[in-house]
């Protein structure tokens, strides 16, 4: 349309100058509050710029939803925002966000409350399988967040980059298949990540692997649980099979602290059959004869469970799975692993982490569980609950 | 100007109609970009209807910077987005928000580095003393977060509403003058408020009170740090009056903790002048004495400071005090109080806490500092440099 036309049709209808700047207006509106969260805060640049820039950085966040972070309401109403001098001073920037805890506890019906679930993963290597049962799962994914914290090393890099790239696949795919928010931290601290596989489980070494172990995951606690976090579902990276339930059928319990049995699918040499066995040792009971060895250790001592050379005689409760049994079947526990354990928020919140050193002769997610109970929290599993944790190839 | 004169300069002066809807999008953009907080996201009812609703919640956010939440760049620079049908897939809602740790580190020289510090401060009486003493402080107040935990009780009630006043007062205020973040949180667990200021102090109640604190600072900790934080000021609500240049002064020590000396002001009965007197006893080093108490202790029993019924000749930093002493001399300590100490966020990640339990015979703030040490951090004081509690009125 030339201007000689425009000024032709507003000759013969004059109403269409005002038609027109109300129609731009409805279109812009249209665009501004539909699009608001890719026009705000973009700086424009290309990811490619700062692709490598990981190096140099500690943490990244892929935050999705702004439901947790936006204000529901402001000090004051605004009256007439459009035109109003006043605006700038009625309504404040720094307004309120409102958390109803009410709707937040850690309840049996998780889902149905819609209560936020932390998933938290120290990675030293990125398994495809782990990325794809994690995105089996059925829990809705707007109250998922994840956190992963990564060593800073060579195999740690390698796995970075695989990570990002899965998690840019789905925070960028259909909304409503995207997490809550997605938090990756490089480790700050010491590697845990310093050790082969075979060797990681020699007795000698466990100690200063696990201290190391539980650095990473008080790191990544303290900086991703937010007050609206219900439940924090720790979850190895080695962790390949879970039920799509897994969430609703552990919240389902109501428990402070409860470990899904963690065993392992392998193949039979012998017969060339697919077996399963026990993998994960450290979710057990107290023992009288245990108890009686830290009684006489010294300080700085600690228990492993899962050694012939320490006997401790406690029940073990991957040796109480039931092929047979029901699934919901509970076990009161004194010590757990991380394999697969879901945990009250609150639990940490009052303090609850992981030692790094020896706390009543245990650390990591045993003495984790240790502080629980001195905080007054209960310990359970569930022994016929399974979850499989990836073969090791040597 | 009615519809007639419309027709009329419309007929006159064509151009008018292109100039109206650039103008009308000229002012729209205005709007919109320069209230983008003030418009999005809010629901649009009143305070008024939300004001007493804190009864049924746990969590209050008063958020302002969105610095660290806002992504910084996205996936796909957007080449055209305002009339592009493929920007809602190019354009992320779940984009990346890139925390580069290399700015925030803790360092000698905060505030030229722009570190984060979050004050957290454990509250059972609002005092305007406080207050009006934060609002001295110098440290730019956008590198400034705020935490408060308030006990569920009659007086916490009343504490939460003053501050909640103090709080607007500022945060609607000039931009440049409000704190990055203020998160107020109701208290989960058992109020810390149930004795009277005067049987506080008494030592029968005190492993309770202080047991009960600690889980209060854990809840605030926990709930508040980020992955932003540098430092975490501990500073208690009776604390009235510290330098302007408190934050400035106490990380340029660069140290994992390090306490001021906590003094009260006091009018002597009898010359009727103004004294001042050490107050917090929480600040000490170990003695052996104390060392041998502790090792003849039954696991459960706790060590005191403060008490003369307790007398564990440990050196107390209270007494160390010299008026002409330097103020930025250090003096190493293995207990702190949660007076005005300041702690790298790096401590508080690696998993220090406030043991609500005996842990080494100690609780709350010097159970702290004992299990920091565990972590292989140092602990420091800052004899000379005072900070004033409130005078208690009987």
């Amino acid at each position: 349309m030339t201007l000689a036309m425009w000024s032709y049709r507003l000759r013969k209808t004059p109403m269409f100058a005002l038609v027109l700047p109300i129609g731009l207006l409805v279109v812009l509106f249209w665009v501004f509050f539909s699009k608001e969260e890719s026009l705000l805060g973009l700086e424009g640049s290309s990811i490619a710029t700062h692709k490598w820039a990981h190096e140099n950085e500690k943490t990244f966040y892929f935050p999705y939803a702004r439901k947790f972070k936006n204000a529901k309401y402001s000090y004051k109403k605004k009256s007439n925002w459009l035109f109003s001098d006043t605006v700038e001073d009625n309504i404040p920037a720094g307004h309120i966000t409102h958390f109803d805890l009410n709707k937040l506890e850690s309840t049996a019906n998780a889902a149905v409350n819609k209560e936020q679930v932390l998933i938290l993963t120290p990675m030293q290597t990125f398994h495809e399988e782990y990325w794809s049962n994690l995105l089996q799962m059925t829990y809705p994914r707007e109250l998922v967040e994840l956190g992963f914290i990564i060593p800073r090393t060579k195999s740690g890099d390698n796995a970075l980059r695989k990570l990002e790239t899965a998690v840019k696949q789905v925070q960028v795919g259909k909304k409503e298949q995207r997490f809550a928010k997605i938090t990756i931290l490089r480790q700050d601290s010491q590697s845990f990540d310093s050790l082969l596989e075979k060797e990681r489980h020699a007795l000698k070494v466990q100690k200063e692997r696990r201290a190391a172990m539980a650095l990473a995951r008080n790191e990544l606690l303290f900086s991703t649980i937010g007050p609206h976090t219900a439940w924090i579902l720790w979850m190895d990276a080695d962790i390949i099979e879970t039920p799509p339930t897994v969430i609703q059928d552990m919240t389902a319990h109501d428990k402070a602290i409860l470990a899904a049995n963690v065993y392992q699918r392998y193949e039979d040499d012998k017969t060339g059959t697919k077996q399963i066995r026990a993998y994960d040792f450290n979710n057990w009971a107290e023992s009288d004869i245990a108890l009686q060895m830290a009684a006489n250790m010294a300080d700085d001592e600690v228990i492993f469970e899962g050694y012939s050379d320490i006997a401790t005689y406690r029940p073990l409760m991957a040796y109480q799975y039931d092929a047979n049994g029901a699934a919901n079947t509970e076990t009161k526990l004194d010590g757990v692993g991380g394999g697969c354990t879901l945990v009250k928020a609150e639990v940490h919140r009052d303090g609850a982490m992981f030692p790094s050193f020896p706390f009543y002769h245990l650390i990591e997610t045993e003495g984790f569980a240790k502080m629980a109970k001195r905080l007054g929290y209960e310990v359970f599993g569930l022994p016929n609950y399974l979850v499989y944790h990836i073969e090791e190839h040597n």
